[in-house]
């Protein structure tokens, strides 16, 4: 062990205090809060460690800022604010938490998607206007057989594929190669797959080839009948072409756990709309997920600080 | 067929329009609003059958003004309005449209308990307030290896469980009998049920037995961290007990599809509660099952007129 291991956390607001303890018992842990300025830059330039969350933005300029870095530990799936090149060229270890959050982020994609069929939210406002003594609310699709679309076969989409299943749906995927083993139909193309699927679900990670993946043609593809749940990154989806959209009727629904420019509150055009249900990145947001997730990011410090190794490297940055 | 048969209506709220016309056919189609008063008692005189839904009320007093009754279809799965001993003593036939909207009955259970699970009403407002800027929401509880309990393993039961068993759920339930070759754990007693499980799914039919069979004791059971799901009938749950589980924190939430006095507006106290769920008896709701539930009423009535037969006779009237 290396008692004087300084600690980063760039990670707070997804963070719970008891993990913040067993932090404290590997290193001098540092948070921006809680320091001061000057404190905080002279740590900046110790720590070796940085525990950061999906949303941290770690590009060049972060990196210069701390030239003692030698591993990141993303709280998170998707470690796309990281500049992951820049890290390798610096030795850095970089490490995320996969595999751990699978179900429960599967579990959101299949809450949203059923609240968008059912429209959960107006029938709950139904009921509480007193609509209900006077009036019918219009019939819903079923999930029965409803074609729906996956984008990215990863471990979560497989789980949202056999939850899918339970509810009889018909499943096909978009992925950037084929699944041999995946009894699902493939398709190479995202524009084919939204013309085929009454709803598509998005479960990629952010790239340079995703940003803003589905646009006005894939939105236009997936039609006046169709749902869009996006429960991956905000970025993947262009909201000015959402927004449009729905407008003008081209899709009939969405269910958004991610947002592009979160956490700020969404463009108006997004909100009190019947056929849009939000939720605040919060497909890992349970005790059971947010636990498994700090084990994992003190066991890859841990790793590191006995045997100089880690546990779940990013895929870019593992060993051969 | 008996081009003169009167087809009495007591379900317009649930109808559709082409199905009227797909009963127009089968004879002369009478409801009560769009009749004259003495019209209508005039035909209740002659009406050979009738087309109740589930939420008719069909006692002695109904029987007495239709003497001419042969059949009763109910377009809906529940018939706890019919007096089905009465229908027995007048030879009536009474049939109901039971496995055709199984499956979306049993989405609105999984989409009710994800609700209650992820909170989403109240996420979804967390984020239109603009609170996601400055604050977060509190972690859930996962659903993965939740122990749920189904409440009645029928058709609908079985398929709940389908769907739990995606989602990883710990499952058992409670029935009049042990269903031998159901792979759940079996509670012939309620209260263990109740105890045992961190959810419980009410899908029985009511029944003298089952009427206010969740009260303040299978409330306490569930416990603080319990969440009620009701998609069968309203009057299964003793709505003053759950309010007062609710307001005194015995149980964690609720989702209901049906409600004791519904569709009248509930009791304050279940409105605008964070942890309350509700819906408008909308399990069936989809273009899917209302046109099947349809098309079996249809082909009741039409083996009925052609044969003096039905198809989905209720049980207790079920021939040898």
């Amino acid at each position: 062990m290396h008692p004087k291991s300084v600690i980063l956390e760039d990670a707070h607001a997804v963070l719970q205090s008891s993990f913040l303890s067993d932090l404290r018992k590997l290193g001098t842990l540092v948070s921006k809060r809680g320091s001061s300025l000057e404190d905080y830059e002279k740590s900046c330039k110790e720590a070796s460690i940085l525990v950061a969350s999906g949303g941290s933005k770690i590009d060049k300029a972060y990196f210069d800022r701390l030239p003692n870095l030698k591993l990141i530990t993303v709280f998170g799936v998707g470690y796309d604010g990281v500049d992951v090149k820049e890290a390798k060229k610096r030795g850095v270890l970089v490490t995320h938490t996969p595999a751990v959050m699978k179900d429960d982020v599967a579990d959101m994609a299949m809450a949203l998607l059923l609240n968008c069929t059912r429209e959960l939210i107006e029938a709950h406002k139904f009921i509480e206007r007193g609509d209900w003594m006077h009036a019918s609310r219009p019939l819903m699709v079923p999930l029965t057989q409803m074609k729906v679309g996956i984008c990215g076969l990863g471990r979560i989409g497989e789980e949202i594929a056999l939850r899918l299943k339970a509810f009889r749906c018909e499943i096909a995927y978009f992925a950037t190669h084929k699944h041999e083993d995946a009894p699902y139909q493939y398709f190479d193309n995202l524009e084919n797959l939204a013309s085929w699927a009454q709803a598509l679900i998005v479960i990629m990670p952010l790239t340079d080839k995703t940003y803003h993946m589905i646009d006005s043609k894939i939105l236009k593809a997936l039609g006046p009948q169709g749902y869009l749940i996006n429960v991956a990154r905000g970025k993947i989806v262009d909201t000015e072409a959402l927004i449009y959209a729905l407008d003008h009727k081209e899709i009939r629904g969405c269910g958004l756990d991610v947002l592009e420019q979160e956490p700020q509150i969404p463009p108006a055009s997004l909100l009190n709309k019947p056929n849009v249900v939000l939720t605040p990145h919060a497909g890992s947001a349970t005790l059971g997920s947010r636990n498994a997730m700090a084990q994992l990011v003190l066991e890859n410090i841990k790793s590191y600080l006995e045997k100089g190794e880690v546990l779940t490297s990013v895929p870019e940055l593992k060993k051969a």
